[in-house]
């Protein structure tokens, strides 16, 4: 089934111990996008700048992805620029962010697109992610991901839209932060309380914890020992756990495993080169290569 | 087979959120062992003073703990005195250190105990670890634990040390510390062309890695809630591994792997209760229910 995501479209400036790299495609919904279309048709809803270059809207068609309802706004691209330390991978620092024609958007989704059964709001103004949800007619299963950012600013609109969610993914701090909890087990039986019925806390290096009423369970990551650039691997993750579970179109114990393994598995592709570099160039035949090597490191 | 250990027996005094307690027995041997034991006969290398309660003295013989090698020396019992705190209970604040007998100890190991071929030197001065090894009679087996104070202050004999042991466990901040990498799989690697053959790094909640130049592995921690108090997890983790090893008698990759998994499980009781509340009581009954809950949580 179709799977369609709203969320950021950015160009990227990052700088990491491995070098620096400045215009580079990137934005939740991009990298989100780029992973998910291995699995399912994937329909993006964001918005950029005049100033966008045109080969990277090229270069997302190449990808399949539908790109009906990806507007252009008056102003610039929304730009990120970041910086990764030696031995601290895991934290982005902020040098930057101009907004440009991201503030005040208000998403808009072609006709056509309004009846997709698998919605993912990636990280964006959770009042933008409402807007979206309120144009889409009854989907079936809704997944979201968060920042900091919101939790701190805007958490009476997060907190309102986790009662409309299937799904909620978010990181170890994020989980920590929003439900007061240090321990995570317990952070996540908060959060499901607070909505979503799935929960799926990712650790970076250390792996993710996946909880619900009814199962949990915890895998580790892909071993990356060169981790190159970590920007968007949180969306990777995302887009691979949805394409997943829109292609087989059953949210059940089991779908849901497989869907986190191929998750881990397409995010520890994207570490491994500057912006979009290693997941553009992915196929199945490389991802289930890798996931079998990876279900072999887990295995008892 | 038989499994011989050194370290301290101590008595310790644990403050945490879920309350504090005095004279509780504890140390690395006797964690240890209290795990080992649920697996083979275990033998424990140690001093205590003269001060030692004689009810910890039968309790650990109850439980099977062979203590011909228990000397008793001139002085006061090894105290620790340690406080966890809420939201950080990986990370254990030393408030006191009273090192009475241990202080210049100088291991004995009696003479029928000298061919035992699994040895496990747990933490304490790797001097005193160096001299015991002397001691053995060509075991098979040897692993080893340390721990910061060790790594910062007695560096060239832990290096010495770490050429003559098979299985080295220890903790991630050790393991980036003592090798200077701050990713964990190169920090494996690193620790690995130092000496011993096998690496595993514990990462508290997060679980654990396992190196060799073969394969590698990670698990995840099984999931507890309530940790009330962790002193002592990673000796129980290691006499789980250890204690394991020893009786199956055969060092391969199955085996490492359902030993891993046992010293996850074990270790997971031991946070549960202040001190030994929890790991004494158990049987492999307890044991083997809840590793089975740990392998379904982790299951593909």
């Amino acid at each position: 089934m179709s799977l369609l995501v709203l969320g950021t479209v950015a160009l990227d400036h990052i700088k990491t111990p491995s070098g620096s790299h400045d215009e580079l495609l990137g934005g939740s919904a991009a990298h989100f996008s780029m992973s998910a279309r291995l699995f399912t048709d994937v329909h993006l809803v964001a918005i950029i700048g005049a100033d966008f270059p045109k080969k990277h809207i090229q270069f997302l068609q190449r990808k399949k992805i539908a790109l009906d309802s990806l507007v252009e706004g008056k102003g610039k691209t929304f730009r990120w620029k970041g910086e990764y330390k030696q031995g601290d991978m895991n934290i982005a620092l902020t040098l930057a962010t101009e907004l440009g024609v991201l503030a005040g958007f208000d998403p808009r989704v072609a006709e056509h697109q309004r009846k997709i059964s698998n919605v993912f709001l990636a990280n964006i103004d959770p009042d933008a992610q409402i807007g979206l949800l309120r144009m889409m007619r009854r989907p079936r299963f809704v997944g979201l991901d968060s920042m900091n950012l919101w939790i701190e600013h805007k958490s009476k609109s997060l907190k309102n839209l986790m009662k409309q969610v299937n799904l909620f993914v978010l990181n170890d701090g994020e989980a920590r932060m929003l439900s007061g909890e240090k321990n995570l087990i317990k952070a996540a039986k908060r959060l499901r309380k607070m909505g979503p019925e799935l929960i799926v806390v990712k650790k970076g290096e250390h792996g993710v914890l996946f909880y619900s009423d009814k199962f949990m369970f915890s895998f580790p990551a892909y071993p990356v020992e060169e981790v190159v650039d970590p920007t968007g691997a949180g969306d990777t993750f995302a887009g691979g756990l949805m394409g997943y579970l829109s292609k087989v179109n059953k949210v059940n114990e089991k779908n849901l495993r497989r869907a986190v393994i191929y998750a881990t598995t397409l995010a520890s592709f994207n570490v491994e080169g500057f912006g979009m570099a290693k997941t553009a160039g992915l196929t199945m035949t490389k991802v289930n290569r890798r996931m079998k090597d990876l279900i072999k490191f887990m295995a008892v």
